[in-house]
């Protein structure tokens, strides 16, 4: 079963909102075994709209369009797909009389255009409205169905559940085709994508026989490379089986190759990682940073109960910051005894059993001679002697900081890693 | 011109990552008076690029293809692309010299995989890559055109500033399609959208015989409510009188209305209007952060030249190192008064001229009494009694805490602004 989502409205064409429906839409049939092999957004054009859904209806095997169901002149869903499936529309007299209730009930009178949303292709069922005003449709062609579902977030997802899907379930039973997909992200830092696709290229060729199973690489900008693993089966524990066991896999072989660079799964990020083996080893922990400029600290406050292990942090971005409150002793400050010291007086000041301390150069230009991308990191842990560490980042000022303090964190998780080894 | 956006990658299909390029693109080439009537998504799949970009030319008068350049096998909108020309790949050995020049500077070596980015379907023409390694493309097709850049965010919007905009005003000359579009965008904080929309309602209507100069509302996540004024003219120079015109038209309704809520024009950061007016005035900064742990002093030392007036500060997020780093007095934490002494002892400990303090609860529960959402700034100038504020923000923690940023550098503007006035 193959669904093309059609989002209608202007206002995604032109940026002006984002899209959120396709992405949750996509994500839901997938969970459920729906292939969706396009997606399109179309404006609010009876000419473009019909014109995309008949290209959709003929590469899928059925359409959802989300959107242009509304009360304004603009919204003409329901006059694009009764064209498409070339019958009249009739105004359904009972839904005249829950929009009109509506209304009522707040005090406002139903307009003509309101009673427009009550106008259904010949031929459709529809799925009565729950949230807001418009009802959604189910509409056959031919063998194939176009759903149509407003475009407010809750309102689509609603009606997704409670009509599109058991529809789909039955058209699919119909058709011989069942089963459950799902996927996991291992999520790693430290590698690039073209040497990970590599380190997985064995794995990749074994499961070409097993088509029940992909591996893809998602380079999702600054937070590293994730590694997507999907699989299909019958039932829900099977597709778990199946992923625990490529998850096994993929680890064993990235950690062969290319040591300990998975730091998550899913949506956990590098901070929630960090923070885990914190609460873990019952450490608190403080921060001091110059050339991040407060990044780290803001990184490690979104984590859910982060009050339990940060203590917080000072941004040294001045020199003399660094002398008077970090005591960092006088001298340059973009080398790795400054990151040092910084990491000591990260502790000290925040009353930390931890400290990290990060200067460097985020560019353009070069700071005491040192070249822009370099980064210092020092680590303070207990009962160790401090730890300083020089990178180099990439790329300019502002990706020169996300990625230095990310992987500032990186070296956290991994000296947290070998303390508690 | 009619431009169609095909973004490819089956992780936008499954909903794993959100097509925030498509979006931007549909922004700005409506900025440029370029029509997008069409978006495509489609997965990593040879069959399927082709018949998306197939059915994109059939309908548009150029593609936009975002994503699949990268080094792996589920690449291919190389392929796909040639494919459509009829044209073989040539690999280009000056690309492959600088990929390979970009591996060596990071001590890596360059793979067979990262060699196919520098594959150019015969015919095409090469935009060279700024930061990654994949090159973006211009190939003709016919009388039509598909530009092919990165699904990398900062990439794609690199090269479309770069080589894709300038190509595109070629060909609308060409195409007779003259004159000039321009957008000016003035960035607002501290009204809502409908309220902005009603204060500049008569403006619009005003606008309504002048199909020259038209306003748009975007609301960007959390930079708070845009207001886009588009003008079309023959010259660079009629476009420019008529956006200052009604650039000076909207300021003065707005500022009737609502008062001083304009911030910045097109790309200008509230820090970025912060950092003007502390420079004019010849004052360094430093910062005390509670709630926001660092995210005001991220946002500062993004702003170029930020160490001409930002010293740093302290991310109090434990009470104790509010009390012993910043001197604010034993008590409640969560209050008026301790902001204001966060205040002081911002500008104290990093030595500045002026200090802002915030503290407050980003939720989910309640503390030291105080409700979710209450976010209190402190703001200490020089020659001036501290000031304090009480605020509330909506959202959950993660927007609280980004709305908090953005208010106290708001009020910031403001008191700087009377300051000086």
């Amino acid at each position: 079963m193959r669904i093309e989502i059609v989002a209608v409205g202007t206002e995604l064409l032109l940026g002006q909102i984002a899209d959120t429906n396709s992405a949750w839409l996509g994500e839901n049939l997938a969970a459920n075994g729906v292939a969706s092999h396009f997606h399109q957004a179309v404006g609010d054009n009876h000419d473009r709209i019909t014109l995309a859904l008949r290209t959709a209806l003929a590469r899928s095997d059925g359409v959802i369009m989300c959107g242009g169901l509304g009360p304004t002149q603009d919204d003409i869903t329901r006059e694009a797909i009764a064209e498409v499936m070339n019958v009249p529309l009739d105004r359904d007299p009972r839904i005249v009389d829950v929009i009109a209730a509506f209304f009522e009930k707040r005090g406002r009178q139903m307009t003509e255009n309101n009673a427009r949303q009550a106008d259904v292709p010949r031929g459709a069922r529809v799925i009565p409205q729950a949230g807001g005003t418009a009802p959604g449709l189910v509409c056959p062609v031919g063998n194939k169905v176009v759903y149509a579902v407003p475009g407010v977030p809750y309102e689509m997802a609603e009606m997704f559940e409670r009509a599109i899907l058991p529809d789909l379930r039955d058209r699919m039973a119909r058709a011989g085709e069942e089963g459950v997909i799902a996927s996991r992200v291992l999520r790693t830092w430290g590698a690039s994508e073209s040497s990970l696709a590599e380190s997985l290229q064995d794995r990749i060729d074994a499961l070409d026989g097993a088509p029940d199973v992909t591996l893809a690489f998602l380079a999702s900008g600054i937070e590293g490379i994730k590694v997507r693993i999907t699989a299909r089966a019958r039932t829900l524990d099977e597709v778990t089986a199946l992923l625990d066991e490529e998850d096994a896999a993929v680890r064993h072989t990235i950690g062969e190759r290319l040591g300990d660079i998975v730091f998550g799964v899913d949506d956990e990020s590098m901070e929630v990682a960090v923070a885990g083996r914190l609460l873990g080893q019952g450490l608190t922990f403080g921060v001091a940073e110059s050339l991040t400029g407060g990044l780290i600290a803001s990184r490690l406050v979104n984590v859910p109960g982060a009050s339990r292990w940060f203590k917080g942090g000072v941004v040294a971005y001045d020199t003399q910051v660094k002398f008077d409150v970090l005591g960092v002793p006088a001298g340059p400050v973009v080398t790795e005894p400054a990151a040092g010291a910084m990491a000591v007086g990260a502790a000290r000041v925040t009353g930390s059993d931890v400290g990290l301390g990060i200067t460097g150069v985020a560019g353009p230009d070069e700071q005491e001679g040192v070249a822009p991308g370099t980064v210092f990191v020092g680590l303070a842990l207990p009962g160790h002697p401090v730890e300083t560490r020089q990178l180099r980042m990439p790329g300019d000022r502002e990706r020169v900081r996300q990625y230095g303090a990310i992987s500032a964190l990186d070296l956290l998780r991994r000296a947290l890693d070998a303390r508690s080894a």
